[in-house]
């Protein structure tokens, strides 16, 4: 396998607790590597391990469901990690600190050269009391109150996203870098006048407006930003209708 | 049905142009709701509408595919919007704004009182650059290189999420706050001075070092931020533990 851009020990360990559907650990480990994550641990697997159809879930993200290790209880899980949150819907009733997914992972962050594991719970009733009462704090996501229920890799993906961003790695894969570079202002005052002159040709002003239907134009094309490469399409495109006419 | 927390025509419309499994029509209905987003646009679904298993995957959130409308083309489904978003994975050497989905959503939400859109493609090979080319600018995702391709409902949940917190709703729906008053100073002093006379009556101290032990556990009782009830719940452990010896 290729080396990942992430090795294992640097981004937080998903800790799955007794999740059920082969579906939901297929895309939980397909949206762990969409965001660098590679370390699953899965709590007792409902029905055994491994599941059928989980491969198919996870799209291609078989390395982490290859290295996913299996325990037997929460404690065996979490037992070499320096901080465990837990993600809840629901308030517990503990005093413990409950943070959203970008203050969680800002401060999990802050932890260099710990081991850190977010763990996620049963996908009806999510984790138990004393499984929360295990974790350092909570993590809980900024949902609508019309429908809170969140699907288990759906709150992974987040946790997975925002840990990218507060580990300063969420640069976009590509920018909307111009391929020409902006058009130098004479170009596009030469335009301008070109333009001009083929409306007053073809009678487009009314003689009292001219002067501010003009300076409209210009402010059009202005916000059009445009490049060297826009100016020689759009001279073209005005002797193509030049010469037509 | 209840009134939404957020009513159709402020948070953007989600356009599906093609999609082909009704497990993704029905997780994305689900990730919108999650954060508020009601309005589903389908151009062209395969195999036709409505789909068979979609409501369960949306889990409940049923008013969004009730609600949602059909498009035979791209351009139908986004004719009265002001505004047009495209998603897309790689880049396609179209002149265009690109915007991580943060970004994007910051400048869906300045747009006051218009109408905005949001573009996913296809399941396999997304948009193509003629539907690109009708979008006002682009959005992809901070992924890893290792593994770019995000699942259509996992990009429609980043979107949905980010447009809640630009939207400035997103509040987490509960709270880390103490049950009972962080405990005041004289209640915490008194109980160094008992744990300390309880663990000088055990010869726990070795003299020399009694007072750097005792000011390192008041270092940790301090790091307990300690209320009210946590002092009276070690009080009350320390006198038993006294009592049995």
């Amino acid at each position: 396998m290729k080396t990942l851009e992430i090795p294992p020990g640097i981004a937080p360990a998903v800790i799955l607790v007794e999740p059920q559907l082969a579906e939901n650990i297929g895309m939980t480990a397909r949206a762990m590597a969409n965001f660098g994550l590679s370390e699953l641990r899965l709590v007792n697997p409902k029905n055994g391990w491994p599941k059928k159809g989980v491969r198919e879930a996870a799209s291609g993200a078989t390395h982490v469901l290859d290295a996913a290790t299996i325990y037997a209880s929460v404690p065996e899980a979490i037992a070499d990690l320096n901080c465990v949150l837990a993600t809840t819907a629901r308030e517990r009733g503990q005093m413990k600190r409950v943070l959203a997914p970008d203050e969680a992972m800002a401060q999990v962050v802050a932890r260099t050269g710990q081991r850190v594991g977010v763990m996620f719970g049963r996908e009806r009733v999510g984790l138990s009391n004393d499984e929360v009462s295990l974790a350092d704090a909570i993590v809980t996501f900024p949902v609508s109150p019309d429908f809170p229920s969140l699907n288990l890799a759906q709150s992974v993906l987040l946790v997975a996203y925002e840990w990218r961003r507060a580990s300063g790695r969420a640069t976009i894969p590509f920018s909307g870098e111009m391929l020409s570079p902006p058009a130098t202002r004479e170009a596009l005052i030469s335009l301008f006048g070109s333009l001009e002159a083929a409306l007053d040709g073809a009678g487009f002003y009314p003689p009292e407006k001219r002067e501010i239907i003009a300076r409209n134009m210009r402010d059009m094309l202005h916000r059009m930003a445009m490049t060297e490469q826009d100016v020689r399409t759009v001279r073209g495109a005005l002797r193509a209708l030049t010469r037509a006419r």
